[in-house]
Formats: C-alpha cells, sequence, structure tokens
C-alpha cells in the first residue's frame, strides 16, 4: 500500500552498539536497527519497521495458502486441558507448555499448536465424505515455554505462526493436500527471498509419518542438515536413514575368542588388537521403561542420545548404571557382545547388515570375539538410525559425502495420519454410506522467525538488507540535512507514493548526513534516494542498498526508475 | 479484494435452532450462521466468514488509526509481573487477570490491556520533547477472566482489541490526542454502520480524568446509558454526575425534633408523618477500609454500591453491622442524623445542596428531626453521585426527563494524565533542558466485540444483515439448483469478481432452493442474486437483503448495477 513514512515522526531509536546479550546477527541487527524490542525473556514488541516486515511475510503467507485453497480461520491461543489430555500432549509437552488455571480452578494451556482443536473442529462441522478435503490454517499467536529463549524472535516464547491441517477421506488425498502445501511453501519461500533447502525430517512430537522440513541456511540455526554435493539429498541430521545393505558372508571364519585382558573401552580394545575401532562392535545397553534395550553401533561413531530417546518416545531412556547388571550373568560390563545377548532386545546401526563381520565383547570378563557375523551369530531385532552423523558421511542416495551446516527451520510439513482422527473418533459418512476414519496434515511456517531468517541470510556488516517484497518501504530517501533538501525529499517522497510506492524518508532536522546515511544502510530498505549536494539542480543520488551502485539522476528519471 | 469463495468448498454448517446456551440475538445468529464457534467458556473459534467479519473491522480501524498518524505495533500478551506491580494493577485487577508462571517459576500475566508495556516502551525510545507527541497503537488479542463470560463473542474472555496510547508533553498536546482519536472513532464506527452515542464515562481501572464511551444501542448491551430527548447530554448511567444548585435557606424554621417511635426504615417513617420519602434525608453507613462512612441520600433514592466502590476504590468499602454500633453513642442504629455525625466523614449525593431542608434522623432511638438544614445544621465533607439513576430523572445539562436504555460499549477514549508515567518516570528532555513528565491517554475498541454488535443491531427476523463495507462478501449469489443454474451463477460469480467484488456462492450440489434462500438471508450478505427459473433465458433475481425488494435482470445489466 502506497505510502509515505516520516522519520522525524516515526518512533525509532537506532543503536550503533550490538545490545549485550545478542549473540546471532539477526538479534543484533534487528534490535539496532529498531525493528524489535525485547519485554521479557523470549517476549519481544514488534516497532513499527519490525510489524511493516512481518505484515508482508504474513501477507505472502495468505496469499499463498489461499491460492491453494486453504481457508483462513482463527483459532484462540487460551485452550482447555480436556482434548490435549485426550491424546496425551498435556503430559508429554513437559514443561515446554505454558498451563495456567482460570478463576474457577479449570486447568487451560497456552496452545503450542492446534491439531486437537481443529480435529474437534472438523467433527464438529464436516459429516459427510462431501464436507472434504478440507485444508484449515490460521496466522496465529504461538506459546512454547523454550529451556533457552535465545536468538531474539529466532526463537521467542510468545511467536507468531501459520499452521494447517488438511482432512481427507484417504491416503492419496493426503497425499494431494500434503503435495499442495509443499508448492505453496516452495512459492512462500522464494517470494520472501529467502534460500532453503527442503530436508527429510522426523516427525518429532506431532506424531504420524512422512514429513519434510524447509530449512534455512544459516550460521545461527539450530539445526543441522546435511546437503549432498552430488545428488539431491538434503536431510536433517535428526532424520538420516541408511538402507540396509546385506553383504556376503560366506568365507568368514567362525568366531573365534581372544584374550583382550583390561580392554573395556573400545580405545583400549583397537590398541590392544592393533585394529581400527571401526572393525569393532560396541554395544550400547539402556533401560527403555526399565527393561533393558543394547543397540550396536560401529565402535568409531558416537550414539546421539536424543534420537535414542526420540526413538522410544514416549517411553522414558535411560542409560544403564552398575546396578543393572548385578545377577544378570549375560550381562559381563564392558565385554558384552551380541552373541550372548538372548534374554535382551538387539537393535543396530544398519552398517551392522546381515553378513557383515565384527569384532565384539565375548561376554566373558577380558574377552573379546572376532569374525562375530550379524545374521550368522547373532540376530538383530530391529535396526535403528541413532548415530551421530558425521561431515563426509555418505549420502544414503548415492554414496558421496555429506556436507553439513546449519540452519533454520523455517516450515515443517507432515502426513500425520490418523492419530488425531483416532483420538476424537473424526470419521465422516463414506460414499457407501459407512464411517471413514479422516486421515489429516498438520503443517507450519513460522511468521515471526522467518523475518529473523530473512535478516540473518541478506544482512552484510553495514545492515540488514530486505528482499523488495518484505522490506519495511520500497524506497528510503534520505534528505542530507538543509530545508531545501528536506522539502525536495519530501516532494520526491509524494511523486514516489502517487507511483505506487511505499517510501522511508528520512525528514529529520539537526541530525547529520553521516549518522542518516549510516541508519539507511542499517535499516536495509532496497533503494536508498538521497536528495544532496545537487539538490539545486534538482538532482538525486540513486544508491542500491544491496550493491552499492550509486547514480545521479534528475528527480523524474529517478522517479521513473523506481516505479519501473 | 476481489475474490469468488464457492460454498461447495467452504467449511460451513449453518444451524436451524438457536444453541442451547444462547441468550442474545448476536450470540445465536453468529453461531447458527456458521460465524463462530465456542471453544471453552468466554473462548471463541473464528470460522472463515466470521474471520472475513473480523478482518474487515481491522481493516476500517487500521485505515482510520492510521489516517491520524498513529503509528501501529504488536505488543505481546505474555507479560512479565513486575511493570503491573508497579501501578498496583497486578492486585487490583483482582481474579479478572489471568496470571502463571513459566517454567523458572517466573510470574506472568495475559495482558488485559498494556498501558504499563507502552509507557516502558516509550521511555526506552523517546528521550526528546522533538520524539513527542506519538501516538501508538496495536490490534491485538487480549484476556480478561470475566466472572461470568457470556454472550458469545460479545463478551469473551480472549478478544481481539485496538489499544492506542498517546504520549504529550503537555495538557494541551493530551487534549489534542484525544481529540484525533474522539474524531477517527467517529469515523471508524461510522464506516462500520454502527448507531451509537459519545457518552460521559467514569475512567475505572485505568485511572485518570477526562473519559468518554462509545455505546452501542442494543438490549443486549450490558451497560445502561441516559440520553437527553431533548439536549446532546449523553452518559453512562455510572457516569452521570448533577451539578451542585445551593437555595436559599432563609424562612426554614429551626430543627424541630419529632416522636417517631418503631421507625427505623424511611417507609416507616413516611407512613407515620403522612409525608413523601423525597423530603426525607436517609444516611447509609459504610466502611472505607475499616473506617466508619456516612452518605447521605433523598430517601426516595436507592444508593449504587458499585458507584460507591468505584468512589472509594483502590479502598476496600464494606456494609456496617449491628457491630459496628457498639460503644458508639453518636451512631443511633436506624435514626442516624447528619447533624450529630461529627466523627464520621459525611458525603451527600448532589440534592442535599446547602440550604436545602430535610425530615432526618435525630441520633436518639426513636426520634427524628425536620427542618434541617445542609450548610446550616450540618456539614457536607464532599458531594457524591452514588444514587441509582432512574428513568425521567432530569438531564444534568437541561433538566428535560432522561430515557434509560441497554448499550454495548465499542469504544473508550481517557485521559489518563500523569499516573504511568509517574510510576515509571517517564520524562523527557524539555525544550529549556529540563525533565517533564509526559501525560498520556489510552483509547481502546473492542474489535470482536464490534462485529457483535454490528450483528446485534442489524440482524432482523430472517437473519444477519451486514453493512457492506464489513460484510463477508459484497454479493451472495445463489444456484438455484440444476447443473445450468449452478453453471451460470458460477459464470456471473466470475464476471462480479472482475468487477472487484467479493463474491460468495452458493453453488452447492443436493441442496434444495429452500434452504439455500434460508441460508442467504441467515448469513446476511447485502445483495443476493438468485440463479433460478428464467436462467436459460440469462435472468437473474437481484434482491436487496434488508428491503426484501427484488427485481429482474439481465446478467450483463445486474453486474453493471452490482459494480455501479
Amino acid at each position: 500500500m502506497a505510502q509515505v513514512t516520516r522519520m522525524s515522526k516515526l518512533m525509532i531509536k537506532t543503536l550503533r552498539d550490538d545490545p549485550a546479550d545478542a549473540e546471532v546477527l539477526s538479534h543484533k541487527l534487528l534490535v539496532r536497527a529498531g525493528y524489535v524490542r525485547r519485554t521479557a525473556a523470549g517476549v519481544w514488541s514488534w516497532l513499527p519497521l519490525g510489524l511493516k516486515v512481518l505484515s508482508n511475510v504474513e501477507r505472502i503467507v495468505r496469499e499463498e495458502m489461499d491460492a491453494v485453497g486453504a481457508q483462513e480461520v482463527l483459532l484462540p491461543a487460551l485452550l482447555p486441558k480436556e482434548p490435549y489430555e485426550a491424546t496425551g500432549r498435556w503430559e508429554e509437552y513437559g514443561a515446554e507448555l505454558f498451563r495456567l488455571k482460570d478463576r474457577r480452578g479449570a486447568d487451560y494451556l497456552l496452545g503450542p499448536t492446534h491439531e486437537e482443536i481443529f480435529t474437534q473442529l472438523v467433527k464438529d462441522q464436516c459429516s459427510s465424505y462431501k464436507d472434504l478435503p478440507v485444508i484449515l490454517y490460521q496466522i496465529q499467536t504461538k506459546y512454547r515455554d523454550e529451556a533457552r529463549p535465545r536468538a531474539g524472535v529466532l526463537r521467542g516464547r510468545e511467536f507468531l505462526m501459520k499452521d494447517s491441517y488438511s482432512f481427507d477421506t484417504a491416503d492419496e488425498g493426503l497425499a494431494e493436500s500434503y503435495a499442495l502445501h509443499r508448492a505453496a511453501y516452495q512459492k512462500i519461500f522464494e517470494r520472501l527471498g529467502l534460500d532453503y533447502r527442503i530436508c527429510a525430517a522426523t516427525a518429532g512430537a506431532m506424531g504420524g509419518s512422512k514429513s519434510e522440513e524447509f530449512l534455512a541456511p544459516a550460521a545461527a540455526g539450530e539445526d543441522t542438515f546435511a546437503d549432498c554435493p552430488n545428488c539431491d539429498y538434503a536431510a536433517n541430521t535428526e532424520a538420516i536413514t541408511y538402507p540396509l545393505k546385506p553383504v556376503d558372508a560366506d568365507g568368514v571364519p567362525a568366531v573365534e575368542e581372544l584374550d583382550t585382558p583390561d580392554t573395556p573401552t573400545i580405545e583400549t580394545l583397537a590398541a590392544h588388537l592393533g585394529v581400527e575401532a571401526s572393525e569393532t562392535l560396541k554395544n550400547l545397553l539402556v533401560k527403555v521403561d526399565g527393561e533393558i534395550v543394547a543397540i550396536g553401533v560401529p565402535g568409531d561413531r558416537e550414539v546421539d542420545m536424543d534420537k535414542v530417546e526420540a526413538h522410544f518416545a514416549p517411553a522414558a531412556v535411560e542409560l544403564v548404571t552398575a546396578e543393572d547388571f548385578e545377577g544378570r550373568d549375560d550381562l559381563v560390563r564392558g565385554y558384552v557382545g551380541p552373541q550372548g545377548l538372548e534374554k535382551v532386545t538387539y537393535l543396530a546401526d544398519p552398517r551392522i547388515a546381515p553378513g557383515t563381520s565384527w569384532i565384539t565383547g565375548a561376554n566373558k570378563e577380558g574377552k573379546h570375539a572376532k569374525n562375530v557375523v550379524a545374521g550368522r551369530d547373532f540376530e538383530v531385532d530391529g535396526y535403528v538410525d541413532v548415530v551421530v552423523v558425521q561431515e563426509g558421511d555418505p549420502c544414503p542416495s548415492c554414496g558421496t559425502g555429506l556436507k553439513l551446516d546449519r540452519a533454520i527451520e523455517i516450515g515443517h510439513i507432515f502426513q500425520l495420519g490418523r492419530k488425531y482422527a483416532d483420538a476424537f473418533q473424526l470419521d465422516v459418512l463414506g460414499q457407501n454410506g459407512k464411517p471413514v476414519r479422516v486421515t489429516m496434515g498438520s503443517y507450519g511456517i513460522g511468521v515471526s522467525r522467518a523475518v529473523a531468517a530473512l535478516a540473518e541470510q541478506s544482512a552484510d556488516d553495514k545492515g540488514l538488507c530486505w528482499a523488495a517484497e518484505v522490506a519495511p518501504a520500497d524506497v528510503h530517501v534520505v534528505a542530507a540535512g538543509k530545508a531545501a533538501q528536506i522539502e525536495l525529499a519530501l516532494e520526491v517522497s509524494e511523486l514516489l507514493k502517487e507511483k505506487g510506492l511505499r517510501v522511508l524518508v528520512d525528514d529529520r532536522a539537526g541530525v547529520s548526513p553521516g549518522v542518516k546515511f549510516t541508519d539507511a544502510e542499517l535499516i536495509g530498505v532496497p533503494k536508498i534516494l538521497v536528495a544532496g549536494r545537487r539538490t539545486a539542480e534538482g538532482i538525486v543520488e540513486l544508491k542500491d542498498r544491496r550493491t552499492g551502485e550509486r547514480e545521479e539522476l534528475l528527480v523524474a528519471e529517478a522517479v521513473a526508475r523506481l516505479a519501473g
């Protein structure tokens, strides 16, 4: 919407120094340029310029969601406990959920995400297969009591999100709703000017099956993703899975016991035998809801306990302690091998494929065994991907060494399936007159987070630098200082407004040109137009914020150029 | 924004019957027409059509606030306790405030209004008189834990509000900011198509001095306002004040004691003496923070305890009990008169003006006194307007009998003065180089409530009936039923969209024409266009939802008429 915003009347205070508590670039710059202000830990206020950017992101998201036929609604943030109890999430969310009581003592929560409420809504509104498919979305404030709110609006405790939910009668319908979202998200992030990757992801607290994340590479990101330099494979390192490749074990000699005194660790064992750690098989013991489970991984790999916990969630996972070995003659601490673990569930990394041969514990104090072959000498009860992914690990798709990078999660799409529909018995009458259980998808974009991601990716050493569609203005007109310059700046601003442009004009009196130029670079509007020393001739300077290219032009030329 | 919304794809379920828990018209109709849905007590979801109306109201409010130079920001709803403790409102709000703790045990609240946070923001952002005046506003979700959430979105516990705050260095500046708001509010409510009155109001929990309410007359309203049929006086009955009109007491005989056994009430006294209750003076005793205070009002008037509490707030007010009379020979229960109350603060209604003469208690058991003259026989320590206002009471401005009506409070403007600036030491550097304490105003519009007020005022016996600028669509196109009619309806809808109109088209197959017509009346789009029995001739029926007037027109004529 065409408008002129005068800095002489705008509430804005730019800062030369980084705020003391700011660690990441977007946090520093958004505060310094007067876009946001901290109200409490992880709780932010959006100031005039910041809200313009946030609203632009919101508008783009809304347009693209509408374009795929999604219907906008607005649900409350204050939600009753009961639906979240029905799905178990009232407990599962743990300390991350803001819980409160009303004056009558009834329990409420501040919604971290709305699957339950949308499921109930559709159960109430839709009764026949003719009412589906339906995609509902909202752009709404969410609450999560993060343990370490940090990085400004990148990871707040109150934040703006676009969340949508699809409802279909059949799996093919869900796949279609998912594909519509995937395409809409691609358009949204392209319009926002974000560099992003679509990565395989885990479903996390949502439950469900297929899921992908939209990750924006940035040093400040909290996610790590693996990118294949050769093929189009990309995945959150949390979600990488390797295919199982069985090998031929013919010719591997029988198991041979080795005398390996004082080698309870992989390091001591490898040194003792003069072999690579990667030739050994280490077996991690954990307790899952109190029951011992063993997990085998190559000796040179670390186990990622977050992945182990995610695998068994919502069951609780603990490491075993010395006490757990008492009275168990099948478990010899430091010398466990899968070939003797008959009473324990044995899971393994896919590298422990059938036919592979290993050096591992012999289940006797001070003894190991070699030529222990998976599928011949022991059975694997299930394969799991729980090792820490490393730079250079092979691409699961083509085998090339993977690159690892930090990224910000800006979007997430899930095929939930029937988990929530089951919890609320969400059925509609099918074409054959019988009830059909509905299948759902859930899809999110971090709207306020996207502003931070944009700031991260586009900033340079001078400050912020927005893409045109999200910038708080199209043109930043700077009056160097004198009355005639201010007059010209205001005139040009009106001309630009008439051409439909959004203008920020620095018409402040008594502020030095140097401060104004520095502020303009910091604020990051893509085009800067200066009414400076050639004002009397009607000549202005037009500068590109990104490239720094500048050109002197007559006012009419400059206006035509910008309006073009 | 021009668009076609197809009901065949829209999530909407209209109801023929009123919801069981609905008492007021807007609640019934907004639920029946599929605009809103209850999520919890006083907590509502906005469905697609409802959100369109809400967004229209929001847009109008935004445009008019921008037009007076207000700057939009967005503050959080989750707020830290400390600033509200600094002003005492953490306690004063009582049970109406939603309070919660974060994972570290820190206290938070859900903002019922944001004076504290805006004051802190401006203290941080503005340092000089040159930075003022500034008006900031937000359209944001508010929380109040109402004791009796009722009437649908008219009085919710989570609701959308436009709140703004003005900051000036001088009283004249505040008066100007206040006037800007008053004018903007008039434009907003006119564009919304609301019938409203600007009424004198009390400041309530906000504190401060001058304040007016924008009240929309409606049977469902929770406020009562007095309207003068003769002059332009209007006031919330909570806020009516009468000027003091002293009279000449010359010629009133001296006080005379009367024997009035067994007349502890006004009724028994008036009957015993054969006088009107209005000739007597009754004296209500209350305890204010434990201290006894007497309030004198004419014997025929009731005291409004809410007004008494508001007068003394935040001090606590209680009625006296028998125990309070023990050991007090100056207080004779049932026979109190102001002429003997030397140890008690005596407040009075303005009708007890200096020179007026009364029959009142003689401070002796079974005795009253007549010719007791205010200012001669007793002193009034202060005048207060605490009686219940009645239909026909004189207009304080012109004396005509007042009309009383129910109304919905849709807006409120306050001159706060320096209460919040004092609490946070909000000063700016003045023109003379010395600090100046800032003076503030606070202004609110109930955005979600305005939707309910519009529904209340405009509905008729067929359903909702929106003004053009807020309606969920400009035209409701109804295809009577057959394939050719649906085809024509969709064609006309596209033509209307090309003309820039927002169209809701009922293209549902297998729904009877009767149901569609009833739904169209219920939904309340101002213009209804029917592709019915003359579809083959290219003739449609155009109907005005409000008047019911209908006309048959060729498609091109109908489109031209609607686009004009």
